[in-house]
């Protein structure tokens, strides 16, 4: 057998916001045989995830579930309801919107980056990479396209690089203020599961998602979150599409089955994330995800370094974003404290490259796995020779103690 | 956990032409825990899968592997090298030509559809779906294509609906005969790992495949393996793309990585699928399938029914379509073999629907799974009251006694 | 990783008699993470599979379940309930019963083993090896009894050597009506979960069992099934005893818990089997057995083989012992079958070996393995130049194809 | 599925000595299909861990694998050996030893425990449960024993109840220099595999050994390593044995088979561990243990509590014992992280019941389980009110980051 597992000893660490740490449950339901997709037992798997799935999106409508990865349904997100040369408005919160703004470019829209200008005084970072969406400056550009011309509204819910979560209601008030008719998209590929989403109630169009994040699944599996609008846009819409498009995806989704060939064991991973987490409950979810981040940025204060997100009311309840001092490289830090102790944390993405490193907090993770986390960077910093103001792990350990979770770990036995 | 396994008793035997039965060893491969795809270890898991995978489709020239399933990848071979209103020459050999042929109309290109006309005078289905690809028609409409408007020829190297498979080296002949420019691509989705395939040898400049067939892998990872041509072709071509586009894969997979998320845990699953294919041989491997497919085919044989594929140069060593009489739905019969014996057949699809079925004899199977599956259906055949000349089990046990495979089953050990 | 599997090709068709092939479900549920065997978790765990285990034994009293492979079970039986140089009357039915003999023996035990005399006329076997327990040979030995020497009666209720399935009922009715003090001790080693058995009903006092059989787990975990009389006998008898004593291990598993560390991941494997079994209900699986056990002897007598078990009235549902020609060596043929067909068959053990080979009939399987392992055999049976009558393979499918199962194999979706 | 994780979220931390954490390796390699344990795929799995245990052991004599936990494998070795009433020289350094020597009791031997007297001042425990074996005090006995009553000296090498390593080498010349041909049999259950043991070289009779510590295996497999004197005097020896024999179990061996049915799907996940330990090397091993445990030790000292082995000599690699101040229940202490971090620790045993808890730091570990480990010990004294000296986490991050492992966690890529 390939040898997967280069560490002698230990489970390695992954805290990274996504891939997150899939739970044993999970992949073992990964490794069930793979059944027919055309047959009865497949249309059982496929309305129990599409139900399940709409759920977890808060939505009474259609989500395509597509055999491919994040970056796919971005794709997806455009091509169905988009026709080439589109002006779309943007916003630029870090390097996936930067992405998903490069990658409107290669599909011959016309992109407009929206964007917090000016650098911050203290670390030297831009301002943009440490904000969430400004729905003013929306609703002021959205006032002045009179013509209509700006078809839809792009925005980042959770934006992986920099731990911010966006205001995606706030957006929605904004182009509603504007009465101005673009469709709303949002990326909340780190956000589901994890950060409060409603699909329904906040007037989003068209979400985009995927599996390794939340959904505490390998990557493989990605989603489309419609409106009745975006159904109806995509009807007229004219970039090219077919493995995207969602028509033949929803008519063949009433009957469980997909037009092509499903990713039958990711969606057996499905099914089973969906029953982990519905059967939890989404708010006690959001809420175990506030109560991690809360302690890792405890820490992150005691040791005296940025936070990567500047303005508290967007702080990501996902990752944490740590800026390290200048003088100090993130990566290089990184790679000591991965070789020393197998933990991996996110690299500065971007315009941040080198300038910050990423603790991810998400999915399959409790207390004593954020500690040791924190531990490895505390570590890393001792080794690395970077000065710390104090323990951020002594201050993560009096967190956790002092706040109990709201689910108890155990049921009662 | 989400029942995944509604038979009350024993393994269910899938013996549709794909997804074919995945091997204990690869799904547990599968079940090992996701790595940080930016991570060290996994380099080497990208540059091992990058390098094993090139060996089988015998090519010393880049393999993009995408994490999406394999209709994506017939998207990802026309968008990276045609134009907007190109024209192409597809050949109608069956249902999966007939629906790499509709997605290039709905991508925007011109395809032209070339076909063997009439319809067989025994069974009355189309002779277009019961012989491969004809060569000499092919030079014949290149020949007359002196403007060279004709961008690309696509064919299907292994029908999946028809279980035919064409000569590819002979279509390259024809294209090197009418001294035509065109790129040859050719959908061995099924064909690889079972079929001889040949990509440099063969001159092919796009090759498209998927996880779920010969390589015994679940759905969910596809493959463009390219030429110096096309990669070249790639350059101008201006049908938009981001997901499947071939640049940045094939400049990032050089350090092992891929430019998005790539689909952790069934590159684990590919590993594990390249290391057996490679340690047994491909020869030993094509070889087996042969040896298989002509088990069958005396199966059907002996029944006195049809095999689909009408030309004996073309039989599949994949599967073989068994064309049931006049009044008899096949459909119906697949459902009660499925329901009294646990076996999925593959149905009739597209012009061929409730005239026949199809039996995969492809991947992780052996002499008694296939006898198991040619008795379910001669089962079936008896409940459902139809007539056979003679019994096709018997005819099998007769053939696979008779002929021992060239690789012995055991290492002696 | 270790190369466990040898097969280049398809899943092994494993069909001796126990261990029987494992559902993917109770390999999955083996290998989720060890947990402490004293912590509270376990206790669940305990509590669950001790309250399925008794209704499977279909008993109300307790059931000791030992982290040990079957032998010990056996042993456990004697040392439990029996004091150095006891007397306990023993049946010959075959391999097991022997060797069971025998451990008494070894044990200091003074066993007395009835054996019903001479040999076939037909196939020179001895009669004992085809034939189950003679009741009246027994009641006529107690009655001579006068002293009540006699402590123990120890009968096998499936002989796994000869496919012989004894009448409990009838030993018991035996025992009382000589008015006897024994206790009746059975080995349902290969009964347990595939044939019926009831252990309250038929006031045995001591039954034995194992993991690999009828429960469809891997081997490494077996069973005492008690009475009240047992545990009463346990408090004075004398044989040396730790490991195997059945107080502290009652005590212990009233909490859950165990006096020492249990076998926690087969243990897992044990509640999803229970949770399978006690699903389908005891009485489809012994229908289930039934019906596979009569197709198969329909093969063995259109090739016109005798079967082991010369009387109808005690034919095992879970085995059938095929007696092979005079001058065929069983084993070389085992052997051959193997190495061409990847299918194990159960070996003729003791006084038959070489005479007979065993075809398992038990747990995870359906109709199609069992006609795909006949026909491995009569594939076998051509290459070896052994006659036969007629297609066994073909009596088989006739009799499966007109005997529906009285469960229908899918569940209305 | 039987729901056996009761967390709702994150992986649980099992630091109690044993069972350790399981590896995903060995977890995947359990759950391959069981396979015919008389057929020929299982002799070369049987001889491949009959190897590679010896070379665990360092011994080139036989080692018995029971399909049995690890008190099996205790009984096995005084049944092999002994007759009824033989006087055997017992050490009392903890719980285990004591329950040893109640075994010897229950089996009808006569054992003599030998034990250093008095309590501890500081703290109130016994002595005897603070410190190793005192060869003096053994070779003292045996040379009282002029008759040479004493048939075997039984010492416990690791002591989990304690945290104790005792010096085998000078138990060997404690009888050496007494002249006493007692035969010298140690329980290294917890020992083998993490703390060095050399069979041979300390010349060691029986062994005992269990999976689930060093080894890293799920509980259900056990060892008796033997020596040639062990060997003969098991010729001799009357107590009743039969499925601990040696004799049948060694002569099967020798073609990689077993007398009854072994516990195949664990001797998968023995393969895999032994690949696992055999290719890093027993001394890399061992040194990570040391590494571990002063790490951990480094923690304790600095909480100010007593560490349970109170002589520095022959601290355990394995675990530590951590004494509560005094009117601290450590259980109602385990409970309360346990149900607050999910984090299983050893309980306090027998004589030292609520007065102490086990970290365990063995097996499948690295440094931020371990940091973790103590960082759940260290919220819990805060959340009960245990005042310590200074912060235990603090000191122990201190001492890994400046004690890197000899062997470097990644190997070049």
């Amino acid at each position: 057998m390939f040898a997967l597992d280069q560490h002698p000893s230990g489970r390695h660490f992954l805290q990274i916001p996504g891939p997150s740490p899939v739970p044993d449950r999970i992949l073992r339901a990964m490794s069930l045989p793979t059944i027919d997709h055309r047959g009865p037992e497949f249309a059982v798997l496929g309305k129990t995830v599409l139900d399940g799935i709409g759920r977890v999106f808060q939505t009474r409508h259609p989500v395509a579930i597509y055999p491919a990865s994040g970056t796919g349904a971005w794709e997806a997100a455009l091509v169905n309801v988009l026709s080439p040369g589109d002006a779309v408005l943007m916003f630029e919160t870090g390097h996936f919107a930067s992405l998903w703004h490069r990658m409107a470019l290669r599909l011959g829209l016309a992109p407009e980056f929206l964007s917090v200008k000016g650098t911050d005084s203290d670390t030297g970072l831009p301002n943009a990479w440490r904000r969430g969406v400004d729905a003013g400056l929306i609703e002021e550009r959205l006032v002045a396209d009179r013509e209509h011309a700006i078809k839809a509204v792009c925005v980042v819910h959770n934006e992986t690089s920099t731990g911010v979560t966006s205001d995606i209601a706030a957006v929605r008030r904004a182009i509603d203020a504007a009465r101005h008719p673009a469709l709303l998209m949002v990326d909340t590929i780190s956000g589901l599961a994890s950060a409060d989403y409603r699909h329904d109630e906040w007037g989003v169009d068209v979400a985009v998602s995927g599996s390794q994040k939340g959904l505490m699944l390998p990557p493989g599996i990605s989603f489309n979150a419609l409106s009745p609008r975006a159904l109806e846009a995509s009807k007229s819409a004219r970039l090219p599409k077919a493995f995207w498009a969602w028509d033949e995806i929803v008519e063949m989704n009433r009957g469980g089955y997909w037009p092509y060939t499903p990713n039958t064991n990711l969606l057996y991973g499905l099914a089973e994330s969906l029953e982990m987490i519905l059967g939890q409950g989404l708010e006690a979810i959001f809420a175990r995800h506030q109560r991690w981040a809360a302690g890792v940025r405890t820490a992150v204060k005691a040791w005296g370094l940025p936070i990567q997100c500047a303005d508290p009311a967007v702080y990501s309840p996902v990752l944490t974003g740590v800026v390290t001092p200048v003088g100090v490289d993130a990566d290089a830090l990184r790679k000591l404290i991965h070789d020393r102790f197998d933990l991996s944390l996110g690299t500065g993405l971007g315009k941040v490259r080198g300038r910050m490193f990423r603790i991810g907090h998400l999915g399959d993770c409790n207390d004593l796995t954020l500690v040791a986390a924190l531990a490895g960077v505390e570590m890393g910093f001792r080794l690395a020779g970077v000065a710390t103001a104090a323990s951020g792990v002594e201050a993560a350990m009096a967190y956790f103690a002092a706040h109990p979770a709201a689910t108890p770990l155990q049921s009662a036995a």
